[in-house]
């Protein structure tokens, strides 16, 4: 049973004020006239997000920046977080590079820090970050109609060869690495696609299952083409050599959005790209139904499961 | 270095909008002209917060019920929350107990679950819950006035007296054991203080050290008489027997109120006590400074630090 099984098994009851609960990158709650709250948490664990090199300042940085990702996705604009943090011992050291770190990203996407917990056990980092969005405005992954074509932004597969290279004891790229402990959530990129993509998600876990989520969500299928994603310079020369797509197609940690909007609005796009000055390539189209289908890749890739 | 100075040196930075942010029971954020978020996390970890004999639906009813008890000591009422559970490996009978224990917490209290993050790792469930309230209502920690006279909410110690006996290997009576595993959030209570007491805050750590928190706060000190505190039998019967005070005094994990109200205010108290029918006994009063002076009582307890 993976997580998202899980979730919609055992904890998917709510009420009449929560307009998108659980199964979307945030949940949505009515409590004003004009506005909603979104809301996401996330637990980063020593070990499993993070390796024992990371520093403390990247693992605050990172810790955050995953939830930003999510509102993001939503196209909501984020204002506040709360942080649980469970430390095996305190390290004084540890802790002010940590809050250094969180600081940085606090400011950087102008979000404040609420409230937190601190508790004694093995390292784990639980942050619930909360957005604002005009009612009705948010982007569903429920939202992607036949027709639509889908987009990514700037490439696929850093954050996941990184970790590899770091698996295997090579030391990544600069920017490979920056991908892995720094990604950047694409809130601006978010706020500018609201009314203008019918669907939304960030890759945490993976192209081929995010994208997934999208089309179980909306009840449609969708073809992409493999040669059309969106590579870095390293990326591209890894699958050269190993033939190893999955890195792009199943490599999780990379949070660009992939998202959905009518071929109408592709002019849009294109000015929303030279704005924000970041790539937003087209990798396929939605189709009526039958799962994903990537064309030009025959193989099967092990994604990324929480269980 | 205790939780509280970690936050305090590290995590206490907050932005305008955030009214009230780290250092009281909940977060206050003004996101309405008429109504305040308020926003609490907790984390509760195997081996800390509840044994390994512990149920999976009394650790759920717990984990929510003790972060309903932060928005209780505010004066709110709860809306919503979202879950982070970390799970060694999936059981499903261990999954199935543990949101039957939430549900029936959430349903008992009103609140909905509006989302949640499942992680491989070490037992832990970090809950952050939020509430309503109306601007300006709540009450904080720091409003404690000279001449304020101290009440708690039913009793002190059965908790910590619970938890003592099973560490000791002795099995707790059914109701002292039913105040660890389902302590009960004083939400109306807490609700019907708003406008007549002066600082409240729900005791977690212990009276002596939540106490001293409103102390603090409040730049005021405070006496109190170690034979007013309120006592089950049970635990009236162990401390006459072991001359052990330091179980009502310095146990945590009670979730009672403590609060503050000025001396005008002692009629509505006793009309409140009726109405709810929660005991609420007066313990002390607030002076001038010199921290809390326990009358009575001349020994130190070892209050729960975090690290």
């Amino acid at each position: 049973m993976n997580e998202f099984s899980i979730i919609d098994r055992y904890f998917n009851w709510h009420q009449s004020s929560v307009v998108v609960g659980i199964g979307d990158d945030c949940a949505v709650i009515d409590n004003d006239p004009d506005k909603q709250t979104v809301t996401s948490v996330d637990t980063l664990i020593g070990g499993v997000h993070f390796t024992s090199d990371t520093s403390p300042a990247d693992i605050a940085y990172k810790s955050l920046a995953v939830n930003l990702s999510d509102i993001a996705a939503m196209g909501a604009t984020p204002s506040h977080f709360t942080l649980a943090i469970t430390l095996p011992h305190f390290d004084e050291s540890w802790v002010s590079e940590f809050s250094q770190g969180l600081k940085e990203a606090a400011r950087k996407y102008s979000v404040s820090l609420v409230g937190g917990d601190t508790t004694r056990g093995p390292l784990s980092i639980t942050i619930n970050v909360f957005g604002v969005i005009n009612k009705g405005d948010s982007i569903l992954r429920s939202g992607a109609m036949k027709g639509d074509l889908i987009f990514v932004s700037k490439t696929l597969g850093d954050a996941a060869y990184a970790w590899s290279q770091i698996q295997s004891n090579e030391k990544p790229s600069i920017s490979l690495t920056e991908s892995l402990n720094r990604p950047e959530p694409r809130i601006a990129l978010g706020q500018r696609l609201v009314g203008i993509a019918n669907s939304c998600i960030d890759i945490s876990d993976g192209l081929e299952q995010d994208l997934s989520h999208i089309l179980q969500s909306s009840k449609v299928g969708a073809i992409i083409d493999i040669n059309k994603l969106p590579l870095s310079e390293p990326v591209r020369d890894y699958i050269s050599n190993t033939g190893d797509w999955c890195v792009a197609l199943a490599g999780g940690d990379d949070y660009e959005l992939c998202f959905s909007v009518n071929k109408a609005n592709k002019d849009k796009i294109r000015s929303i790209e030279r704005e924000l000055n970041i790539p937003l390539t087209e990798i396929g189209r939605v189709t009526t139904g039958g799962g994903l289908i990537v064309n030009g890749f025959s193989g099967e890739c092990k994604s990324y499961s929480h269980f």
